[in-house]
């Protein structure tokens, strides 16, 4: 079997920079490109932050793409809200100094990059965005035929089993553009939602960054950091949780092992009109369509979660500077 | 095994008839009585209906108790919406005439009738409500223990994966009192959810009910009769199902056999502040505890289920006058 492609579409804050992480920790992908989003940070910081921490790393190698900077049907620049800035930081890791990368992100748009990527790797090719769906929008849009060709979406977004995080129906990547994520979850691309349903069962604390810091590497304090930073914030913003939730690297654990959580097969919407625009369900004109083109993970074995994050983890800020 | 004892809280409508046929159809069960809950109806309109229906079934032993007339934590009395005589005809079992039976209901008021069956059943008791929960809630505030010792509840009601029938985030029954439903949805009283995710995919249609006509008695005449008002009915609220949904049957059905659906093990609430007020979600802040006191079904064997469904009202309807 040949090895998968990943393609991580990021908004990089701080559980996007644990999602490199796990991607990178994981033999049995190979991380072909980041693709940048706006989010957590603007997709100019975004794409920064992704540089530094390949850099960080120890990989340079793998090419970061710009991605579009505000949601679909609007012209109004994105700004990042108050309360992702309390979450992620200022900017957007935990407001830990990373030294600027030498490289700079590609000429090529992200989203032709995905495309190009699509007609490449065809079913081999797994893409995980981890904030807003604007880019695999625009992909879809411009070359409808990537829905049947791509392997597959694993995304970290949304909420069906439960309330959101934004408010009581909202999850924050769906919530920054809900036109974009409708369009997708319609378009019979085959996807599974790594949402708030499972995310919020896979917690990490303070005792588990100190393992990391035991590694006692540059890039081992320095990721410890990062997420401290965001378990501390989480003290505030989700008190009775006791621990931060691991939402995007959850999503690329799914993409590589599909049997950490149980799905439900299900065809999803995206409610963009009225009080509830924003909230992830199933589509009920086709709720008895045989064909279900998406999957939302309920269940997830959290302790092999955790298991495979902290070994994949560990040794990859083991093996760096 | 002693056979399970059930009691259906019922706003006798034309689903609670179809109900009503499936309990009295399922010899794995005795129906030990009926208590009247409001909603599709007024509940004095319900009661009526539902000793009517009994006696046109031939079971004239059954006694009914009526339930609490209005919501919980208000004083106004509730009124029928338009939709919903719209959907069950003004007297709500399909404008169709049925005698009156000689009976009354029982002096027990229904909440002390619950209580009482709890006590003297206790493991063996089902209770099934298929509208709102403001009877169950009231028989748990008088009585918390029941909560323990009662065999289960399987309620029709609510919506996880799927949008709402009143709106795009509530369910008419649990609209009808969605602190009734909160208040039980998180008391630990052992239920399963069966709503919309499932009900909407279990359809009847005209063809079904002309198989009971052929029976040729006259109760078989009259469920077909009240049946096809509603089935009319959906053609309008729900063009796009071809069919009307089985809601309460389904809950009856899954309470004499579980298998025929498949569940999320799920601690879920429903919304009663906010714009959301009467959606049922995840309790969140439970979101992590192991025990899990509610299952909601999200997947059913349709073919299986109508199979049953069609043979035990046949029955039924063949073996009455």
């Amino acid at each position: 079997m040949s090895k998968k492609k990943m393609i991580l579409d990021l908004d990089t804050g701080v559980d996007d920079t644990l999602a490199i992480c796990y991607a990178l920790g994981s033999p049995e992908v190979d991380l072909i490109g980041i693709t940048g989003t706006y989010g957590n940070v603007l997709v100019q910081q975004g794409v920064r932050n992704a540089l530094a921490i390949l850099d960080l790393l120890g990989h340079p190698e793998v090419p970061v793409f710009a991605g579009l900077s505000h949601a679909s049907f609007t012209e109004e620049e994105f700004e990042v809200l108050p309360v992702s800035a309390f979450i992620h930081g200022d900017n957007g890791i935990g407001d830990v100094e990373i030294e600027d990368s030498e490289r700079s992100v590609e000429e090529t748009p992200a989203v032709d990059f995905i495309i190009e990527s699509v007609k490449k790797y065809g079913k081999d090719l797994i893409y995980v965005p981890t904030g807003p769906q604007t880019n695999l929008a625009a992909a879809i849009k411009k070359a409808p035929e990537i829905v049947d060709e791509i392997g597959a979406v694993v995304l970290m977004g949304g909420a069906l089993t439960v309330p959101g995080n934004v408010n009581a129906w909202t999850e924050a990547n769906i919530s920054q553009d809900p036109d974009a994520a409708n369009f997708v979850f319609r378009s019979g691309i085959p996807a599974t939602m790594v949402g708030l349903d499972v995310t919020l069962q896979t917690l990490l604390t303070y005792k588990d960054t100190a393992v990391w810091r035991e590694k006692d590497t540059y890039a081992a304090g320095k990721i410890a950091d990062i997420t401290d930073y965001y378990i501390k914030a989480y003290e505030t913003t989700a008190p009775t949780l006791h621990g931060c939730g691991l939402h995007d690297p959850l999503a690329v654990a799914v993409a590589i092992d599909p049997t950490l959580v149980e799905c439900l097969d299900i065809n999803m919407k995206v409610d963009v009109d009225g009080p509830t625009r924003g909230r992830t369900i199933g589509d009920t004109d086709r709720l008895n369509d045989p064909v279900k083109t998406m999957k939302v993970a309920v269940k997830v074995d959290v302790p092999r979660f955790l298991d495979e994050f902290m070994t994949r983890i560990g040794n990859l800020v083991a093996a760096a500077k």
